[in-house]
């Protein structure tokens, strides 16, 4: 399982005045520490599966990026932290060293939680200063704007990943706990009535011109033929799911791929990943406020790219591709599509391959920008934990079919009858 | 893995005269039998990877495919040849009822292989009796001619993997025997000079119009926009490939997908699947010919989609899409682009999936068509395997990027410079 | 899983004449064809699980033996009947050199059936010619008298194997045929009433006193202590641990010790490994005649030593250790204990130990003659499979826990009463 | 992997004063705390694998099984600490219900630790309250002591694992941690000289008496006949052990087991567990004090039944039985035989059986006394971890032949030349 994909800026703007980035700066670190508040240390250091990490080690390794991309490159005399931190804490960049196994996070109980806090606590006030110390005209300004925005970026999509990992190692637990202290009462208002929004055959352009910043894989922007096809106004919710399941949808192998339908014998599995059902109590969902009743106008959440399949195949749909997703979403003015980028990331079709003219960039930093270009599905759009300016429509996330801990669901879509 | 596709006939045309559909009939079932006459009992009993099957299995299967398809439905007071065979021999159709256990198909001894050639036999006579009882007027006539030119175009799949199945199972054994009794003389010539073929950026039409036959993964025929691109005239060679093992094309992780890059170690990899080193002979390559010397000039065959997205990134290039290589073989009379379907499959970057306003067929035949559309690539062409008149261009085959013992090759394709 | 195990002749007797020695080898040969006469070449060639072989393999493994423990070192000018053999047909010495993949047995479709009649039918000639030339007074006659003896003790046990190993091949056809072309006709007759006899406590001798052949495992003849005991008269049947399985036997862990329990819910398992049940046709049992209604009367056979642990559990019993099995059978006069080599092996509370004053033989015959020692558990007796003359009252067959597909059953036993 | 075995005490003294049992109470439980001291709360609540426990979780289990054993049993209106705790800190009793799953204890971040302790000390209080509340004349005085009892011998089990457990943990950190947070500055003496003490064959008598505590599988008290042996006078050192490493006593399968044979390759082992190598340090050795340079007069600790029975087969020697050890260190005035109870477990070549007469107990506590007793090895003696006042020569430790993480290392054993 990939962690997130860490991608270059491509053209470099002039770098932004060191107080606008100082504040964005604070703002995001600051931001990842409010998520991992309610948690303990204990919390923080399991490891629930190999797919996940302990938030401990989200913290030391966004930290570890900017020590290495930024502090090492540019502070002078630089003395590492910690010389042990540059293999624990790295990911997968094999340029910069061996790396720790990813398997064993968890054991890794020294560091301590204070210690790692105090790494944090080091970095920022080392990239600070060295960021305070900057001349706007300086021949470095903009390398460095664009590696912290970078870094920023990519501190962001650990900020989702903090979230998801949570939510599993908690639903590991028997006593089933609750992230948030509070339990949620939200008086589910009715989902909107389902539309479909059709779209005429043409060439349109899709990915990022690279103006601003992107991630490497959301570029070079293209041109894609698609043929006529509609987009659901809206996600699936899980009380239209319900009615898959309970329609014998996970004991008919006609809805499935052949090889999710494999997945879900080998597993025995019934219903998605966090859903809970006993004869007493119904229908439960467990999520960050622990085990509520599942809410059937609420978006459907934690399901594979095989459920999502075989759901839009129960449902006489499909999923959308990539090129239809982001077409539609930057025509819509608002009004036709909703929840795109707020409540869950959306399967596409589409398998993650790089754009025509991809090519990745030198150095660690880009050396393994595509590597995972093989065997995994792209989702578009936003979840409920991705931070807020942080999603944008040729944004490309992407898992492997059977990935269900994301906050992962499903938008239809369906082409043009034949002869159309 | 899955065995071929079966996939439908769509536009049925008026069935062709008795006597034609006949004598393609026997030409078909006879060329099976051809490839199956070096081979003892033992040999086509045994299976040698869950991959592949037995070669008895072929032999059963492709009978059981006309029984179960046009004897069960078309002939009066149908009686199975034998009731259990429709569950031995059923491959993957679930709409048919039980299967036997894929991985236990080297097990069944029993029925022995007189028995299954005495199935061949029976099944043949009864389908030329139909044949022969047709007027071509009859309501029936143009579907059973139908589905007897799927179950032939099903047939020459199998013929093809019955080679390379046995390939395999050979290689198994310490004896390293060979499946011609006589050795390959071949004078090797020099490989051409290898040259880039470019393509304009434009609206492109590929797949199948489904006039003739082809099989539903091809169609619906459809545009899709390509941006400027090479084609290599030929094949990548044994000479080349081996430039990039002895340039430690394994051990360097850059070159590799993440994925493929854990194969490699997962399973000590070290050369293409039937190369064979050692210091006193050198470079050897087993083939249906036993183990003989390696010819350089030779193409490459049994590489996985890793390898060869290894190859193409060690070499500067990439792997084609499946919209370039149709559009550019179909564009292409013949001058420029050699090997194209007599030598080695192509892998392509394309993940298989199904084409804009694809939809399955009814019924057991079509139950499954695209079902296998997930965590596979494309490969386009053909091979050496590939009986006379099977390929075209429009032909999807299709494998998991890790699969090798099909004659799976490589043609290189490149980009335009970006900007260009 | 271990083949049988090749034992040391201990003391070393003079050597019979030629004439005897002939006749024994070539009675004892012609039983291994007789066995395999009702079987296919394809028959001979598959391998249904790991922890059984080919029969084909069997024939030349013994064969082998021969050759490469007496004719390789007596016959003048030796030459390998096929050089590749050595390796083919090893089956663990690895003293003798490399060993072909034991999970690939079954791929060896070449050297043919045919080939390998003839490499027994040319190893038979070589030794009855070696064995005619001798003279009862040369300095090797004794010594190949006995590796003679060995190799037909080592031919004896692969009788065994290849009805056991037949047997599981036929099971895992869904045809499920049988070995025998008539089914069994036998009017069973009720099981004897089932009586204690009662041993005292004391020291006795056990072990094999070396004199006569036996397997080094056998020896040294030595003493232990065994306290009170009682022996069961004869073997549980088939409906006495049906009365188990009913009274839901495989569900209750009270019964089982933790890690049979683990075996059971991990395979799922409800039954011995040939029984089959439906609601229409009852409890039915495979067996060499092929599938027939459970006969009640009839021993057990196919249980695991967790199985039949816990069987003695819940018959208020225990399994008898090697010590009290063999004392109590060398002291019955036959009259009060039946069924001791003609039914099943009798698996025994003991772990495959060695005994005390146990020393492995020089060279690679007695290389590893103690490597088994560890995890494995005693089964005493013999079975329907062991050829005549073979078993004895001394003799330590062995297996792992899990082992089903020997001929494997129980005699119960039980202690004294405590304070008795 | 077993958790320390949970057995009965047999023959009821009666109680002792209640303040001579609150004593002995106090004492054991803060012997626990003391062996925690040292740790974080995240080192406490990891798993490196699923042989080991968190720490957390064995102070929480050993404090269950005073509240299920006696508090529920004992105290008036018995009210459960926390009502899922009965399920979470079970460990294999299914009589008690159901269990958490082994392999997920190092999930469990909530409880916290901080909630444990609180467990710990409610649970203490009420088994204080319990006990001052008691006459020594009261019916259930002496079942009550007797629980006591079994729960602080369980408790110092317990406090053994704890240590084995942590060094586990903190071996897998790249970072190789001390739990003792100052180096261990032993000046080593030199180990003593190696002798062998000689016993005579006879009738021994082994187990416990059963007068006093101990567990029920140290019991009946019985015959058993050992022949003539001897025993080393000292464990196995560092250096000896090394000398087999170096003499290639990894790469030599004469040496071995078939089954520790497999293990070896299979892991790719090449020395004890902790132990360290690379051509700058040379040998060290991970232990509680941290990384350390090889102390060659040390023992040897940390390896497996199959190392221990490898070393000795290239000694020469072989591991003693149970009966030997048992009988030899119960005649021995202390002055032939030394470190048997405070340096490491010692493997014996005895399978782990149940002693003749052996039966089970009523009731959960008894439910499964047995039920480890198949494919694991006995140990005897004790170890630097064991709590003073644990061992007895009664006393039988059993772990499968491949367990490492224990204190376990050699004590070798010679028989008498055969025709002594």
């Amino acid at each position: 399982m990939n962690a997130p994909h860490e991608l270059r800026p491509k053209n470099v703007p002039p770098a932004p005045p060191a107080v606008d980035l100082l504040t964005r700066f604070r703002t995001v670190r600051e931001a990842t520490m409010r998520r991992v508040a309610p948690l303990s240390a204990e919390d923080c250091c399991a490891q629930s599966t190999p797919d996940a990490s302990p938030v401990k080690w989200h913290l030391a390794h966004t930290s570890w990026f900017f020590e290495t991309f930024i502090l090492e490159r540019f502070e002078p005399d630089f003395v590492p932290h910690h010389p042990a931190f540059r293999m624990l804490f790295n990911s997968y960049y094999n340029g910069i060293g061996e790396r720790h196994l990813r398997a064993h996070r968890g054991l890794i109980t020294r560091p301590s939680y204070a210690q790692v806090l105090a790494y944090r606590a080091a970095v920022d006030a080392r990239v600070e200063a060295l960021v305070c110390g900057l001349h706007a005209t300086a021949v470095d300004a903009p390398t460095i704007a664009n590696l912290l925005a970078l870094g920023l970026q990519h501190e962001q999509q650990h900020q989702e990943l903090i979230m998801t990992d949570v939510l599993h190692l908690l639903s590991m637990n028997p006593l089933q706990p609750a992230y948030h202290g509070v339990a949620q009462l939200h008086a589910s208002t009715l989902a909107e009535q389902l539309h479909w929004r059709w779209f005429e055959a043409g060439i349109v352009m899709i990915g990022h011109d690279e103006v601003d910043f992107c991630f490497d894989n959301e570029g070079p922007r293209h041109r894609q033929f698609v043929e006529r096809f509609a987009l659901a106004s809206r996600l699936v919710t899980n009380g239209e799911f319900r009615a898959f399941v309970e329609d014998g949808g996970y004991d008919e192998p006609a809805f499935w791929l052949s090889e999710g339908w494999d997945w879900v014998r080998a597993n025995d599995l019934r219903q998605p990943l966090y859903w809970r059902h006993d004869a007493e109590t119904g229908w439960q969902e467990f999520g960050l406020h622990g085990l509520q009743p599942m809410d059937a106008q609420a978006a459907l959440a934690h399901v594979s790219f095989y459920e999502a399949d075989a759901y839009a195949r129960w449902a006489g749909a499909r999923l959308p591709t990539e090129a239809e997703w982001e077409s539609a979403v930057a025509a819509d003015d608002g009004s036709a599509l909703s929840q795109a980028f707020d409540t869950c990331w959306q399967w596409t079709a589409s398998s993650y391959a790089p754009y025509p003219g991809y090519a990745p960039q030198e150095g660690a930093l880009g050396e393994y920008n595509g590597k995972f270009m093989v065997n995994q599905y792209v989702l578009r759009g936003g979840s409920c934990g991705t931070p807020a300016g942080h999603a944008r429509a040729t944004y490309r996330n992407f898992f492997p079919a059977m990935a269900r801990w994301q906050f992962s669901g499903i938008r239809l879509a369906q082409s043009a009858p034949r002869g159309y």
